[in-house]
């Protein structure tokens, strides 16, 4: 079972020398959707990750979880509200540097992808690769496995070519929503 | 581990005397959510419990939790897209029969209602009280705490007056996007 990305992040206390260098993308966009709420800009948050208690006790600290595990999560992790529009999203890593290994996406988490899309929700992935963020849409995601159904991953050059590189800066650490406003909310 | 909810309904295949009568509101609502879900009306789901991690062990079960408590959550419970808008609700029980007391809405929750509404979202309580489920919108919350700032609870008259009360049935549970057709939809 993997560490979830709250464990990992105590664990490196945040030392940023250069800006966002070395920083989760977890915390990144944590942090980005702080701002956006901040500036009143999008109501955006990451759910708690799924847990199973599986024994609690009473002690003199108040009520304490002391067995569980963690689950599978069946949707994304971020969602919330930006400009009347509903946005589910998650944040992904590779060091492969040629191909986005689809094991990444659980199965129940495609399903919800293309579940959003039916309903007329944004649905995208944050894709951290070759020293860049990437942000790439659930349409695309989508297209890419239906024309592709036996590929266990979709190319570097597919993402390059259909993916956005989001742009780096002190606040928001890593702006997504301008790429949306491209995709979206263009005039 | 627990049953998922497609079990947990095969086993009890509508054996509902009383509709519903001793099921807890969440419940309810799971199973009404998971019923929008199966016949694709809405997506939307109930967000795991915060909880804050302090210990954990590798054991032959594979990573476990061993130390652990429960935070109080900033946003509401449940949210989600329907009809292309954005949902997000929370369930609250009372047993007083005049008044909902408000310190079951933490003030968190509170601001977090105002800025969905802000953003163009519905949001909303599903109150259990005086054996029915009340579908209050998150509009009639806030102008009620407005116009009495130093009132301790709403006024079970006013629930009355301003809610909905939701109906039961085998499937979904209790169907609470018909208040919201009514509210938002209505030609």
């Amino acid at each position: 079972m993997q560490y979830p990305n709250s464990i990992k992040k105590s664990f490196n206390k945040e030392k940023i020398s250069h800006a966002n260098r070395g920083m989760k993308l977890e915390s990144l966009i944590n942090l980005s959707n702080d701002y956006y709420r901040e500036i009143n800009k999008a109501i955006i948050y990451k759910k708690p990750t799924p847990i199973k208690i599986v024994n609690t006790n009473f002690s003199n600290k108040g009520l304490r979880i002391t067995d569980a595990f963690f689950e599978t999560p069946s949707t994304l992790d971020y969602n919330g509200i930006y400009k009347g529009k509903y946005i589910d999203f998650d944040a992904k890593e590779t060091k492969e540097t040629t191909r986005f290994p689809l094991q990444n996406l659980h199965e129940h988490q495609l399903t919800h992808m293309k579940r959003i899309l039916e309903h007329g929700g944004i649905t995208f992935l944050i894709i951290s690769m070759n020293n860049e963020y990437y942000y790439l849409d659930g349409k695309d995601i989508i297209e890419y496995i239906n024309n592709n159904p036996d590929k266990k991953s979709i190319t570097f050059k597919y993402i390059e070519e259909k993916g956005f590189v989001i742009n780096k800066k002190i606040n928001p650490r890593i702006d997504y929503l301008e790429v949306i406003d491209i995709l979206y909310f263009k005039e």
